[in-house]
């Protein structure tokens, strides 16, 4: 260990881990978090909220990149999207890769945040706030989704886990994804950020797609690898009637031909299917999960 | 961060890791490298060698299944095989759950070791040690395999990184992969353990394909993530003539109905294609390997 | 840093310290507490209880001698000795080498511990539990008290901080003091380790002070400073009759001479003055210290 | 350990310190060395230079107090005064409150590092640059010496302790205190800090001392504790005439009252003759220094 200048970050009381820092962009709270911006000779510039890591430039590709291209992929045909959360903008700027989409409303509590990513990570939205397709609203998603009267043709949710007082803990529950579920067309499909599926962790990406299940007919959930978080981490794709696992990959192709999708470091139509292969362990893990209620809501704790 | 013990690792001089210790069941240098054997709330077991992460109670069956039942189902009759490295026995016991397996043969350097896992890691052999088939040799492997007369069907290399004056520099140049063909029956096939496949560090990996790419036909490089070690993790199957892409999900199904091989947790006939799906920052990292000799071998460094 | 293991300890939530570990001798809980040991490279043996340091090799002499000395060369004749706590025996030691004292009673409540010390601190306690004038009782320090008809000419107490719940909390109050009072004979004179007297946290210091001059005429809080525990320490004096300020540094050196006390490594008469002597942020503290009481006693937190 | 940004130091390679920081004032590179500015919530602002610990806040006053007070007191009636290094300010500061001294020269190698205390910590010089007295150099210590012709009364060095090609090597050799030496005035007296005084690493000010004694008649070393380095720390007071030890407390008393100072928070009459009080196992230490030449400086690693 260099002498220097750490962020430590601890895991389950049982492990840390220290991420030299060479440089500090920003530290502050806004009126929903604490923000951190950091320089790291490892992982280059990265985002830290109320203390946990969000993103880091070495690997913010493959989560946004694998949280946005299979749901639209899937959409045969995605003109209206709405992303929840997401404020550094690289969500957006993925959504925003498929031609095709016409509009894309995003809503986020933390306008200062969206403000802080645009200074400092400008690598992260590449311009997408100035894109002209680009509906931004600060607030509250769920009651943007209630007093809404906008469809939609694809949702992402991009958000935070759920912590004690969090903006995000009735964003994962079983009566706002109802709500999402009325906020979609007849074809519409939802994608959210499900947390690490480790080994022994993976109760809250389990619980996601067991909710999900009560209000989706379809329900996929994936993963991949984030080197920056150390951890496998898990998506859960949910459908009202296109499947995911049906798309063949010449299928694929043609579709990111045709909407302009190109220069991805992440996914690509041969990835496509490998990305929903779990392991037995996580499929078993799977069963365990709970459903999430405004009453009983997951609360994620160190 | 809980006060008390924690074992501190360092990645690349940039980010170091504290695992919270329990219990230390042993700790001291063998004639090869320093072993240290403990007990961990998170990972359960775990073993570090030369003071780097080896094999946790947690994931060890993801790695060792991942390194041992891609080659040996891609083998269509696989009797004779040999394991080099692999001290704990766990990927024995693998190799041993195909019963058509009539013998394996094991070289490690390290007597001592083997017999410290024997005594405190007893859940990675589960008495692979005294399976009948089994023909277990202390000694350098270059050299048995240069003296051994035999011809193997499969050949499994489960060895730790090459670092400086380290017993295992010399196991992963193209004279020794020369060796391992000659000491290959026609239709034989080779694995190894190839480092880390992060976005950052993956050269050692690169490598690894790259050297084998000059001694054999097909070169399959595939990747798991290790939540032990908080990294995705590759391996390198080579082969002469049969190809693990080629094989059905139907066929890899009834080879291991045929050969016996069940309750595993990792692995399994339908993840199969999946490990083989790299994205494609690690495909054009694979490009940049370096072939690696006698002369200019790979020298791992913090 | 080296890779290895380390013991970390916190410091009021902004520091954190980690020594590295050699070898564990021993970690359990008994009946009262956690207690852990180990061998250190920087401080030799070391001495953990409730995961806060103890006692270390390095300078376990500065402290046990410092707790000692001072106050049993301030009795002009000391003879009855009553430790309290101090299960190292390394207390014992350092009040054993007046030779015309001619009993000491310890009372440690902690009988697994003392075993424990005695097995793998032996450095410590140098064969003092074996001295003919000792006289071992395992139980409550107040209710011996209590109970004792017996005097004392001085009382050392050498006991843990007074954490939540542990068994000291109502061994630094008014009420106590009071008891000591009684049980000490007319020129008798009590000491006590008193905890970190850095310019921050030196409140549990004045506290213990402030406390004892309820109860005591003479009160001398004096200090030394601790390598191991990365901190100046601080003890409290306070006597019947006796002022340690008015001892001649020629009478200090007869009384040493006279009793035998001799091959000190820290303690001498040259010194005994300095170590009452304290800069004006210590003498300011002070007079902040709160007066300790079974209903508000001292609960020490991180 | 809360989650967040830690200072990580090293301690002879078996113990790491992390000091939680706050917000980042300053992190660069001077010509001369690297400079980190930080602030802290156990220290408050706090100065690292080549990643070691300098000054903090809460205890920069101990230190330079300790550093200034007892030369400057010692010596009966000083006026001119050179301070080598001390580039915070705070050193000059302390000197400045004699009233009686009409000149302090002080030489510094690192214009941009002043400059930097100047803006982030103010704290620390309190205005002292602005002083009419003040006659500030920047430029290379031992040249100042050899080219000027003025004499000194008393001579304060504040230097960093000296690292491998760092700026201070030459700046703790006998040739460079003999120069010293002539620069002052006949009854002319010397301090400096010379490192920790802990019960292992003490070999530096042992050394100190030991090459002092080939150039000076009269040498005292004396230490403090500092919280913020975790350490005892050691000066040395070399003079050709007067002895600390031989003021009395009225004496030094009626010097403080003369010279108008005042307001101190660590140093005072009745501490002065303490801090010369060392224990057996200090003594003992001393005894082992080597002296330091410019063929065989001390070089201090890790």
């Amino acid at each position: 260990m260099d002498e220097g200048l750490y962020f430590f970050e601890q895991f389950s009381g049982h492990m840390v881990r220290g991420i030299k820092i060479d440089k500090v962009y920003y530290q502050g709270k806004t009126e929903y978090q604490w923000v951190q911006i950091f320089d790291s000779p490892l992982f280059g510039k990265v985002l830290f909220l109320d203390r946990k890591i969000q993103s880091a430039q070495i690997d913010e590709r493959t989560y946004h990149e694998a949280l946005v291209h299979p749901v639209l992929i899937t959409h045969p045909f995605p003109q209206d999207v709405l992303v929840i959360g997401g404020g550094e903008g690289a969500t957006l700027r993925e959504v925003l890769k498929h031609e095709l989409v016409s509009r894309v409303s995003m809503v986020d509590i933390d306008q200062e945040l969206v403000k802080l990513c645009q200074e400092h990570l400008p690598e992260w939205s590449e311009g997408a706030f100035s894109d002209q397709r680009v509906h931004l609203v600060f607030g509250d998603a769920r009651r943007f989704i209630e007093d809404s009267k906008d469809k939609f043709d694809v949702i992402v949710s991009d958000l935070t886990e759920p912590i004690e007082k969090g903006p995000s803990v009735y964003l994962f529950t079983e009566e706002f994804f109802k709500k999402i579920d009325q906020a979609l067309n007849q074809d519409g499909l939802f994608v959210l950020q499900a947390g690490s599926t480790d080994p022994v962790y993976h109760d809250f990406f389990a619980s996601c797609a067991k909710t999900l299940e009560k209000v989706f007919p379809i329900i996929r959930p994936y993963w991949v690898h984030m080197f920056s978080f150390g951890l496998p981490w898990g998506f859960v794709l949910a459908s009202k009637k296109e499947d995911p696992l049906e798309l063949e990959h010449e299928e694929i192709l043609q579709r990111m031909e045709r909407r302009g999708v190109k220069n991805l470091q992440f996914y690509e139509s041969s990835l496509h299917q490998a990305l929903f292969t779990l392991p037995p362990y996580l499929k078993a893990g799977l069963k365990k999960g709970k459903v999430l209620t405004d009453k009983k809501p997951y609360i994620w704790t160190l």
